[in-house]
């Protein structure tokens, strides 16, 4: 399974992608930043990140885009804008037909490192050790969507071996759709 | 001038568009409403929203597009939806090349009643008035689409003469862009 990891933002859009399953080391596919001048106009900016998202779904060819959810904030004009990348990476995924998880921070952050309030610096730390990667990728956001990407692999394992023993006993998984298809629901750790 | 106003939403993503200028009578291209199902996930309701403002900026054809500015409220699920929504009618119009203008509900209610705080009501009553219709547009955001646009057309019209009037007096305007091109900046009415 590939994933497509997306921590939304206008000046930096982080974007990683994973390859693998749960219980199997994961192999990091591709990482980097999509970046949009301050100064430019909202919509510059937005089809910017569209046109860079587009770039790295035509080449990276996901199963599934992961990414993270926005909540309102202090810095009510960064979340906004925030929120604004996060809809333009979950249209061009949707259009394509890929499934769209979205997870909180502290999912990402509790899946990766076991510690729903680890710092950015203990999530590099996990990633890097993680990937077996040489050093830790910068800046941050890159980082994060790596996690981001690493945290669905593993919470899809988790879900679907929960299903797998719920069908086994005879009863129904708690929800119809799988973690990989809930938008709209509300995550165990916020 | 045709203009398209935008009230951004999930549920519910009021569209409508006014011809005309600054000074002479308004005139009523369209009005209507896009609707997503609530329990669709968020990736096939922005998809949806985005098909739905497509069709109406082929049929349409505006010169520009206005959407309400989104602020951070109470209702935090509420209002990041509708950053969502209006992050798609951004992205569509901007990828045409079309003008796109962000305005503040004060905004849009003191230029089209007089007052920046009256309610929806005394918006829907004067956007009635204004375009000669014979009935209120009904729900509220197909109302509130319109008075976005009439809004749009006679802010654009204000800051036109300012500019002027400092072109003839030798002066520059306070900002290189114009009210149209202004979605970054904010609002004299906040």
């Amino acid at each position: 399974m590939r994933v497509l990891g997306v921590d939304p933002g206008l000046t930096r859009c982080g974007l990683g992608a994973v390859e693998g399953r749960p219980g199997a080391p994961l192999r990091m596919v591709a990482v980097g930043v999509v970046r949009t001048p301050s100064d430019d106009d909202i919509g510059a900016r937005l089809v910017a990140v569209e046109a860079g998202i587009e770039r790295w779904l035509d080449e990276i060819r996901p199963d599934a885009v992961a990414v993270e959810r926005v909540f309102a904030q202090h810095n009510v004009r960064t979340v906004m804008g925030t929120a604004q990348a996060a809809a333009v990476a979950i249209v061009c995924a949707a259009r394509r037909g890929l499934p769209v998880a979205l997870h909180t921070p502290s999912e990402v952050k509790a899946a990766v490192t076991g510690n729903g309030n680890a710092d950015k610096k203990q999530v590099g730390a996990m990633v890097t050790r993680v990937l077996r990667l040489d050093a830790m990728p910068r800046p941050a956001d890159a980082a994060d969507a790596l996690a981001l990407a690493v945290c669905h692999v593993w919470r899809g394992g988790v879900q679907q071996r929960l299903a797998q023993a719920l069908a086994a006993s005879g009863s129904r998984a708690p929800s119809g759709r799988t973690v990989a298809r809930r938008p709209d629901g509300g995550g165990s750790a916020r």
